[in-house]
Order: structure tokens, then sequence, then C-alpha cells
């Protein structure tokens, strides 16, 4: 068996966006040389996420708009965790509704995706450098 | 190391349901001949779920239920998705929640399940033909 | 390939709660002397989660209060699935919101986790014996 290990960083400008992380990580499988396998993308902060779904900015706004009726942001004082100095309390639910991580098939060297299928970074408390891990173990 | 992929297909008639492939991937394990490892079942779909949950039929007509209160399809014009042509946005939505993917132990050749555990795969863009990627790896 | 696996159980006193198992599942960890692979921790029961998030109480509140305006307990009526003589479709409900596993990567003989990356056991329907599956594979 073998394994491989990265981290990607990130530091996005703004609190919240969602990034198309694919090419990253079809670059750490080839790198890896594993041929089957299964690859997991997990988010090392507990205020963003990895997940699958489309490259469409309009469903990208859809999501932010959605995400901000269910875990809604302000007022920030409606939370205890904030109640810590933090002001990031919405960051942890959202996450739990998109998902910390994704674990992928690796098939003949590739990702083995649906048609649609692409990985995304999804950040909910921004503007500072945070971590994916991807973790590729296989043959 | 093994590794064992199959794809299972569905087209269900109606644009929202619940199908349970647990004896589908039982039969993939089996035929895999994979003793002990972990089963990656997942929607090559970014408009489905795969999800391991109850088979009863009062808590699916629950969740449908809920998943439109949560996601409500109209109407369809709310969604910015939607102006690509589309009328799935809420189906992007409601996968996010029910999750694209389950991760399954593999012990002695059987999945390894407590009492109550199926997989489900879980239709929110129905009426043509879909795909779940069933991947295992182990000994 | 080395695999390893162990139930842990749990008997909460109450109907909802969160457990940090954070240390029994490194503990299997260290058991296994797997060095390279992935962890699965999941939940086998369908009214539980297994999730990973901080280790901070006001946020356990948060996500209890959240859950209840997401799924509530009550009216119990309101759920087809509590015809069935049970009265627990809300904690099956919110599970799927915080998931019923966690992938982990192991790297060097460690948990492969972020600053605050934490694994909680999440209870929705306690008061009774119910158990998480540990499944390690690797070398």
């Amino acid at each position: 068996m073998k394994s491989y290990r990265k981290e990607l960083w990130f530091n996005l400008p703004t609190r919240r966006g969602f990034v198309n992380i694919t090419p990253q990580v079809e670059a750490c499988l080839q790198e890896s040389r594993i041929q089957e396998g299964l690859i997991l993308v997990s988010a090392m902060h507990i205020t963003a996420s990895v997940f699958i779904n489309d490259d469409e900015s309009g469903l990208h706004q859809d999501y932010e708009r959605w995400l901000e009726q269910l875990a809604p942001h302000e007022p920030t004082s409606m939370y205890l965790h904030n109640q810590t100095g933090e002001d990031n309390a919405d960051a942890h639910l959202k996450r739990q509704i998109m998902g910390r991580e994704v674990v992928v098939a690796v098939t003949a060297g590739k990702l083995d995706f649906g048609p649609w299928e692409q990985i995304f970074y999804g950040e909910f408390d921004g503007k500072r450098k945070k971590r994916v891990l991807v973790k590729i173990i296989g043959e």
C-alpha cells in the first residue's frame, strides 16, 4: 500500500467564498502515482468545508443566500459561542450543512467522477490562512 | 491490496424518491471477495445523495416534507442557478443536507452495520438515468 | 494492509448530548499500530452522529438550539415516522444535518488533524446503550 499527504493553503480576502480545488487535488493524485485507491480531502479548520457540487456561479450565490437563512451571521450576539470573543458561530453551523470532507474513488490514476462533479473549498470565516488536507491511500 | 469498482444505474419515474440499495451494495461486496477494508458508495450526480438511515416509509415521507421546507422546489425563479435554464437548484441544496456519499467498514466480508443501517439512493431530480459508484478497497 | 476494528459504547442519561470521543479514537489508533492509512468513525445507530468540530460548550448549546429549530422534537405527532410507536423522528433528521461518519487521515501513527479538530459522538435519542464503530485500514 502506498500513501500520500499534502496540505493545500488558502487565504480568502472575504469572510465567505467557494474555491474550485479540483485541479490541485488532481495534481496531488498525479504526484502520488497511485492508480487504485481512495482520496480523502478534508478541511483542517472547523469553520470551513470541503464538498462536491457544480461549478456554477449562480448556484454558489444560491448556497450563500440559503446558508445565511439557515444559520445567519448576525446578530452575532444570538450565539453563545460568540461570548468567547469569536464572531464565527454561524461558520461552525454552516460547515455542518456543507460537510467537512469528501472521499473520492481513484480508478486508473484518475478521480472517478460523474459528469459534473467538482471539489470545492467552502470558506465561512475567511481573511486568514487556512488549510485543506489531501490524503491518498492505494496502489 | 485489492480494489473493486461498479456503477449502479437508476431511472426514477418521479422527481424525488428514495431507493434502498443495500442489496446491490452487498452483491458488489460479495463479487469483490474483499474481506477487510472500506467501501465508498457515492452519487455520481450532484442532484442526488447516498445516505444511511432507516427503511421506514413514514420516515421517508418526513424527509421529503422536511427537505421541501428547508429548500423548496418552487418558486423555481427564486434560485439564480435556475436562470441557466435548469429548474433543479433545490436539488443541489437538498443533496448537501442528505450528503453525497457514505463510507462503510467491511469486516469478515460483510457490511459492518448496526441493527437498522440501510443504504439509500436519494433522488432529487429524477426522470432520467443516473449513477452511483461503488468502490471497495481492502484484502 | 492491516485492519483494525473496535466498538465504542455509550449510554447518555439525556435524550440529546455531545461527547468528545477523540481520546478513545486515539487509543484505538495506538492499539492498531497502523502508521499510514484512514480511520472511519461511524455511528452504528441511525439517530446518532459522529462529527468533527470544536470542543466548546457554548457552541454545543448553539448546535442544540439550532437543530431544535431545524427539526423540532415536538409536536411529535407532526412526523409520520412517529405513528410507528416511536417518538424519535426528529433524531433521524438531526443526524442527517450533523452526519453519520467521519474519515480521518492517519499520518505517522497520529490522527492528522488541524489545530481545533475534535471528534464527537452526537446523541439525539439517548437514555439507552448505543455504539460507534472505529475501523482503521493501512500499514
